[in-house]
């Protein structure tokens, strides 16, 4: 299987030089560069003897189907946006992956019919995210449709002029009597990397919710104002954030695994050297699996900013906030992952996601399950980002352990 | 001499009208509406008998000289000019107070000349700060008057638009056989509103350390890297404030009274919700009367730093760095004016200036001393700023005993 490997890498390789800045990989939904991408993956999903088509939100989409008659669909694949100036395996090596499981499904004449798609938008550069997956889970509002891109083109003209339909969206969706979706991924985090383990089986999409905190004190000079008569918002922000980091990397490491809370941006007001920060504003990201964890963090957080605030007479408002549930992985789809990746000699790890991949839309729609890959350095969204040969080659033999479990399984 | 105090207040309400921005109070060096400051008090200065004149970098001048021949000469004065969108008070007071002076002083026929200087520039809002006192201390380095404000219009330009000759700046300065130079100036901090006193002697101008520090750790995704993995450099600055805050209040409050640590900037990159801080940037402006208090107190702040990037794994330097020693008033002038003080039925307070004043460059070349007002609330550079008449006519009771012993001990 390694060579299998080495061509999947050097697939990834050869479809990072489609992009819309040269030296760079960048390529957003439905750019000039998706059109080559298409036509590459297109000859390869050919060669296979698949059906191929694009759907009006620009996913292309091939079907493999056996001889036997009422073979039940398994649907496969990941996308080919990226982030501006991203790494070559993000998104496309799933879709690189998911064809060669093609392939292990034909060899074995499994009576399985797969669709492979390479959904045409995740990461939610140029529009928002997971349009392609929307899609096809049949979520898609179509309102956003008039949404307009930093150059003022609206989606459904940037459909148009890639030559697609947007009033046929609808028409993208699956049915519900698929057998599942399944994602192949890298990780984009640390923690195989760390572990030294290749694979892990992804129990589901952590939840989370952002907030907003502004600390509001008094803006006083620097020199004059002594420290017992201060009321200094950004003290109280900084204590605050140090609970943040201490407590909950405690329980993240007793009894809330997985738990992370991050502190991503600060603005001071004034800002200036010499004088006592008036009001500074924060934002907290707080994600975890059990949605009434961290529904309980967020409280529990927000009472110790409260609690930081008040001892130095700074006001405290929560201004905005997102609360987004986590999304479980399928039992059933998920268990056959984990027995393939047990049959195939590999170590079993399960691990939820910290970030959204379009298996969380899928999963709406129909059973899905994920598989990760090792991200080395834990390092993704970065030219430096790259996988390693016999973690690629892991996904094959787990792959073909999963086909064949799925094919007895699924009993034609 | 309520009635004299309240004609001060007056009269600082009646310069306040001299502005650039009707409806602000913003006076910068040299602009228009000095003039019309200048043409004001020069009238007040003639009514008293003064000859008058403005130095070349633009501070008035009047000269008050007894019939008493080799009377020694007392400075008084304060700055005219303003920040943007000013209080009443700042600097003017201590020009209009210094003539009530004059008026005592020749109301009880005091062998004493006095000069009093309405100094051109204190605040450096439009160029660098205290010109108007450098240029009398003899301290003016002349390579200033190359420098350009905002619109590009270099200070000799400036000085030559008003009318004045920039060659002539040497002229400024006044000979070290003066008595010494006094300042009454509103204390623009909380202290003596706070302990409900309406005047303090200033002991001096605390010295100033200024640190830049750099917390360099990596940015990550805010949901896939677990906590332990984590190098967040806003977590490690974030400690290092509070640690700032809790030693430094911890210290003022016992040995080290009047010492403060500020951290007024933050700037973190990238500054998004969702991804770890790689690194933040802080500033320290650290003050105390004592070098040695304030040089120990800098290298252990930054030992604290240290230890709080290294636990995190996170970089640490110090990007930049100011060193302004502290400046002591001159005990023997103080002395007279604390006795004053007593002499006036006040509590006597002595107190540093955490804020540098022209008093501070004047005590380069000749005793200065200082007497603060209280500052209601402890607001300035604010349109709130105020004062109560109660303290201005403190000033006048103590200006009357304060010039009663220079005389008596001058000796004339």
């Amino acid at each position: 299987m390694r060579d299998r490997a080495l061509h999947a890498i050097a697939e990834c390789q050869h479809l990072a030089t489609m992009t819309e800045e040269p030296g760079r990989i960048t390529r957003r939904f439905l750019t000039p560069p998706v059109h080559d991408v298409h036509a590459h993956l297109r000859r390869r999903m050919v060669a296979l003897g698949m059906e191929v088509r694009v759907d009006a939100v620009g996913n292309l989409r091939g079907l493999w189907k056996p001889e036997i008659s009422r073979a039940r669909r398994l649907v496969l694949g990941s996308h080919i946006d990226t982030v501006p100036d991203a790494g070559a395996y993000d998104g496309v090596l799933g879709v690189v992956l998911a064809l060669e499981w093609v392939r292990l499904a034909q060899e074995a004449v499994l009576p399985l019919a797969i669709e492979v798609i390479a959904f045409s938008e995740e990461e939610g550069v140029r529009y928002p995210p997971f349009l392609g997956s929307r899609a096809v889970a049949g979520t898609f509002d179509k309102s956003m449709l008039a949404y307009a891109d930093t150059d003022g083109i609206r989606m459904d003209e940037a459909i148009r002029t890639f030559g697609l339909d947007p009033s046929k969206i609808d028409e993208a969706a699956l049915d519900s009597q698929v057998l599942g979706f399944v994602e192949i991924h890298i990780e984009q985090g640390p923690v195989l990397d760390t572990e030294n383990i290749p694979l892990a089986v992804v129990s589901g999409i952590v939840g989370q919710t952002r907030l907003g905190l502004r600390f509001a004190g008094h803006a006083n000079h620097a020199g004059t104002t002594p420290m017992n008569l201060r009321h200094d918002a950004l003290a109280a922000a900084a204590e605050w954030i140090t609970m943040v980091e201490t407590s909950v990397a405690r329980a993240a490491s007793a009894d809330e695994p997985g738990l992370v809370a991050t502190v991503g941006t600060v603005a001071v007001v004034p800002n200036a050297t010499n004088v006592i920060p008036g009001t500074v504003e924060v934002s907290l990201d707080l994600r975890h699996m059990s949605n009434r964890t961290r529904d309980w963090w967020a409280s529990q957080l927000f009472k110790d900013a409260e609690i930081a605030a008040r001892k130095r007479g700074v006001g405290l408002e929560s201004v905005r906030k997102v609360n987004e549930p986590a999304v479980e992985m399928d039992p059933d789809l998920s268990l056959n992952l984990k027995l393939a990746v047990e049959a195939a000699g590999y170590p079993l790890k399960t691990m939820p996601s910290g970030a959204g991949h379009d298996a969380m839309v899928m999963a709406t729609g129909m059973p899905a399950a994920m598989l990760f890959l090792r991200s080395p350095g834990g390092i993704s969204h970065h030219p430096s980002e790259t996988v390693r040969e016999e973690d690629v080659e892991a996904t094959l033999h787990v792959g073909r352990r999963f086909l064949e479990r799925l094919a007895a399984e699924s009993g034609t």
